[in-house]
């Protein structure tokens, strides 16, 4: 611990970091589920592509990784690491949780902020806080919602986004 | 107050936030005013929608709520919460400081982008942080501007957008 | 230093601060370079205007300005500072520098997120992060890259986004 010349402890500064992740949205009528917040939400259209499509996990996971200085979701699950081809969001941010600690990092919290027109995420908020928390082994998740008074591609029903912001700390 | 075992105060770490929030411009020739940064803005066109569209004091919100765990705007000023329709940005602030206050949080700082094509922010920079502050109870709050380079939905003049995030301590 | 009652060191809040900056790509063909992260890709397409177009720094700049309470880019390089005219990101990057230190401020950490199709962030991460962060003076600069699934402007290669965070902390 860094101590001032009486002794006294010097807390490090504290990092911050930023993070967003845009999926598209599968084609109507498709039958795979919606990922959000680490949930499987029955009955919303789920997301285009081969990941499980979680913007949330994936925003959260990007502003870790950007908080800490370790590179970000491509550089980390990149096409050249077959083991992590459909990681779900929540294996994810368990790898970043625990990239971050090797790099000597806690993390002091994570909050994503989901923008999209569908599901509605109040309704759900306590259950994705409880399951990001769980995957990044406790640490302190917030989930909010907003919507774009339908501008947009967010607006015209094409994609949704998260963008998140977290603050890791140096041991 | 958590101390070490040599009896020296430990600081906890703040927590970061993240909020936006976007609106619709009114169509040209309306009457309405418009809001931003908790002043109106005599000449400008106004917003589309029922709230006063105050996207700076809506996304400053946002954020402090993200950084708190404390949910979001469609949360607490919610449809089901009819005393606050009509609620004005300065209003919605000082509700949202009152929360944090009484969740044992202290505001360490706020700091918002405008994106938007109009109004020129920085002609009234100084007096948006000083009326958000004032809405805070005293908290340092910045507002900055940026453009898009004509593109997406500001750059085509369909709406503005404010980002912020906030910076907040357990007491 | 401020003290407790018991002479014990209180560390003050550090402040957050958040910025994004948006370019237009230069007509296909054209030959003007693309700047970005304080570097120069060759053979990768321009920026439109008169700037070097450069988002990681312009984003950087913002969020360093908005954390301090100093204002925006357009504030503090505007049209009315011809001397400013034709900055490269490495230039504004130190004079923001410079006004943090002569306002008091010492800068934590940026985060810079940039949001393009091109170029490969990932092949040349580290030589921009040096590069940004020999600019302010050695502070840590970490720079990552998301896409956005072909949506919005950049999906459909209209221009690319930075967006940044930084923390930075009074002397
Ligand atoms: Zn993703
Ligand atoms: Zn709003
Ligand atoms: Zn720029």
């Amino acid at each position: 611990m860094t101590t001032t010349p009486e002794g006294h402890p010097v807390t490090p500064l504290p990092r911050t970091g930023i993070g967003v992740d845009v999926h598209a949205w599968a084609p109507e009528g498709d039958d795979r589920p919606l990922w959000l917040g680490c949930l499987r939400w029955p009955g919303e259209r789920g997301i285009e592509g081969h990941s499980d499509g979680d913007v949330a996990a994936h925003a959260a996971c990007n502003a870790l990784l950007s908080a800490a200085g370790l590179g970000d979701l491509g550089s980390v699950f990149g096409t050249d690491r077959p083991e992590m081809a459909g990681a779900s969001g929540a294996q994810m941010l368990a790898h970043v949780a625990d990239l971050l600690a090797r790099g000597g990092f806690q993390i002091g919290n994570v909050a994503v902020q989901v923008v999209a027109r569908r599901p509605r995420v109040g309704a759900r908020r306590a259950e994705m806080e409880a399951a990001m928390s769980s995957a990044l082994g406790g640490a302190p998740v917030s989930v909010s919602a907003a919507t774009t008074d339908g501008l947009g591609f967010v607006g015209r029903v094409e994609g949704l986004a998260g963008i998140a912001t977290a603050l890791v700390a140096p041991r």
